[in-house]
Formats: C-alpha cells, sequence, structure tokens
C-alpha cells in the first residue's frame, strides 16, 4: 500500500543532549568511572560514545585499550558511572524550549514519543524535569533487545504510537541518532545542544540540523508540520 | 625580504583541549560558575567558548542572556569558575603523545612553544603535567593585550622564539586557535582533542586536522618537519 501522505507525522525524541542538557555530566562521570577501572581514555572520545548502546561502548573500548572487558568490569563501570552521575544530577536541565516544544506538539494533535539508549531508572528524574505526563510514550535501553546506532528503540516508538516508521521524524544530538534513524527509514533531524559539529550529524544523515528544541520549535513548519490545519 | 625557504619551521601550542585534556572540565566549571550568578547557558555553547578571550566571552553572554555583566560579575564569575575547575583537576591528564610530542620536537631541533587565553596562575598546573623545562615560551593572557581570536598570543610567541610568525605552524583543538592563526597568517593545525567536529576546524581555516598530539606525532612529516635532516 502507498503511503497516504495526508497521514500525521510522528515525532521521535532522544532524551539526553536532545530535550535534556546532561551530555556533558554524562561523558565526565563516565571518565570517572573508567578512571576508577584504569583505563585512561580522552574525554573527547567518551563524548563521541554517549548515547550508544553499552555493548558497543564496552567494544569500542577494546579496541581503544586492547583489553577485553569482562561482564564484571562492565557492571562496575555501569554503576560506577550512575553514581557519579547522580552527584551531577542537580546541574542538570531542560534544554531551551524542550518543554514548550513536547506542549506545542500535544497541543497540534502531533503524535510524538522518546526513545532513549538510557535504561528507565536514569532516564526517570529527566523525564519528571520535562513534565511531560505519565501516559507518554518512552522507549528505554530495557525494552529492546538493542539500543542505537540499531533501529530498535526508534522502531518500538513508532509502533507504541501506532504510527509506520517513515512517517516519523527522529530529532538526535547524536550520530547514535542519525545512524539509527537512517536504518529505520525515519527522517533524521540533528540538535546541536548534545555539543556535536553541524557537519557532523549532517554526514551522519541529518535533514536538517537546529541548535536546541527551542531553534526546531521555530522551524516546525521546515518538517511539514502545520501550525493549524 | 623574501622567506627563505631553509628556515626553521617552528610550532606554537595551545594548552587546553591541545595538550591538557581540560576542555570538559573547564566547560562544567564554568557551567557551576555562570549558574552561581543565575546565568543559565546550555552547556554545549559554553563549550563552543572555551579558549576565546574573557571580554569577548563576557560579550556573548550579553547576546544570549540580554544584560550585561559588571566588572564585579566578571570577576567574580573568574573566580568561581577557577575555584571550581580546581575541584575537577585531579582527572585532569596530558593528551596521548603530548608529552613525546614536545620531547621529540626538541631533539630535532624545532623550536616551539605554548599560547593560552589562560593566566599564568591557571596554566602553572598543567604545565607541571606535561614535564617541560622552566626554560620554554609560554605566553599567558597577562602577557598580552588580547587573547584569541586576536593573534597577540601567537605573535608574542613567535617573536619570543625568534621566528617569523610566517614560519610558524599553529596547533589548537578551538575555532579560535585556528582564527587567531589566520589572523597573525601562521598555518593553523586543528586538533579534535578538544570536542570539536573535523570540519568545524576545517571551516576555520585548519590545513589539516589530526586526533590529538599522539596522531600528529605520527604526521609530523605532514607539516614538513623532517624526521632527521
Amino acid at each position: 500500500m502507498a503511503p497516504d501522505p495526508r497521514r500525521a507525522t510522528g515525532v521521535l525524541f532522544d532524551l539526553d543532549g536532545t530535550l535534556i542538557d546532561s551530555v556533558y555530566q554524562h561523558v565526565l562521570a563516565w571518565r570517572e568511572a573508567l578512571e576508577a577501572e584504569e583505563i585512561d581514555l580522552p574525554v573527547w572520545t567518551i563524548h563521541r560514545k554517549i548515547g550508544m548502546s553499552g555493548g558497543l561502548f564496552a567494544r569500542a573500548l577494546l579496541r581503544e585499550t586492547g583489553s577485553a572487558l569482562t561482564a564484571e568490569t562492565v557492571e562496575r563501570l555501569q554503576r560506577a558511572h550512575a553514581e557519579a552521575y547522580t552527584a551531577y544530577a542537580a546541574s542538570v536541565r531542560p534544554l531551551p524550549g524542550a518543554v514548550d516544544l513536547l506542549r506545542k506538539l500535544t497541543e497540534l494533535g502531533v503524535p510524538w514519543g522518546i526513545a532513549t539508549s538510557g535504561r528507565r531508572q536514569t532516564a526517570a528524574p529527566n523525564l519528571a524535569l520535562l513534565d511531560v505526563p505519565e501516559t507518554v510514550v518512552v522507549i528505554t535501553r530495557d525494552l529492546v533487545q538493542r539500543a542505537k546506532p540499531d533501529p530498535d528503540l526508534f522502531l518500538a516508538a513508532a509502533d507504541a504510537l501506532g504510527l509506520a516508521i517513515e512517517d516519523c521524524v527522529v530529532v538526535g544530538d547524536s550520530v547514535w541518532d542519525l545512524l539509527a534513524a537512517r536504518r529505520a527509514r525515519a527522517l533524521g533531524v540533528g540538535l546541536l545542544a548534545g555539543g556535536y559539529g553541524r557537519e557532523e550529524l549532517e554526514r551522519a544523515g541529518a535533514f536538517r540540523v537546529y541548535e536546541d528544541p527551542a531553534d526546531l520549535l521555530r522551524h516546525l513548519d521546515e518538517l511539514g508540520i502545520r501550525d493549524a490545519e
């Protein structure tokens, strides 16, 4: 069946660095966790791995450090990261326009959801900052087999909204979001708010790149989302 | 007088993000300092301002927050940043290859120096990490009228080495280093180690972009620096 051009566009959001200003805090929390395991990784290389699945992160570490991580080490790392992040969490805020953007989409009747490589437990306090109702579609790492850049998270979010993934716009701050969007066959939109450069996001497949949710909100028309139908 | 093609090439290094893995710590230290003044700036926008002169940083803040900073506020901000950074300093390390690269240049008789928008006091512990002799040319903010992207710091470093700036390669991780290099008429080389994307650095004028000092060390030939003459 050919896609119906009148069908609603849905919007699937990444969480950290896209709606919440938390990437740099996650980066330094990972730095602390890795240091405790005597894994000395330059901070920018950690930054470029935020948002990818934990399994792939561990593989990338293997390449860069030359030693494989045991399951116990991975678990210790994840615990240490979660603990270190908690210490930073007080400085974490929604990104400019995030709350307004979500509210506007709801007002317009545009279906939207959140898909994050993080676990439900880590995501919960961030969701609270966004003031979103309990009923919002939120797909976390715990609910799918593979995290980003595999497409599972976004596919599950589209399913939960009752939309075909081809009718969805994926909004993310990292190349992992955009690779997942491509693999899922969704339209990818990048935000600079996670600290990637514009061209990095475009090369990874972003159709458009905006600064932050406020900038995206000002340009909803560019995504074909009409203010009043 | 036409430049003598046989003259030695000198190398002028930025410090934070170029030789020392300290950018993300500076970013979050600024975030804390700004927050204490109730200036709520997304973290990625702070990241993109690291390494520019304090005066320009204050002007950029004025644009983004809409209110001018008094001299007292600027001084409080700087003190709060220095204090917050101290708390992060324990996790700061030289970047991969930084110590080896400087040692190699010294061995080869290539003149080199350091030029940083930071003050002497902030730079001192980072210089200690690099294990450089007291006699090395280090130009800090205190020694020139204008910091980056004005060319003063790099011009002063070339002067101190007794080199024409046209015979110098400027190595930096931020667009501020590369703009200063262009304005000084030096050849600019970018490093990804400060968290900028490759294309951002190229657009700002980087002739080459390497990952970190170790990667630059492996490619010295690309800058015309010969291993043995």
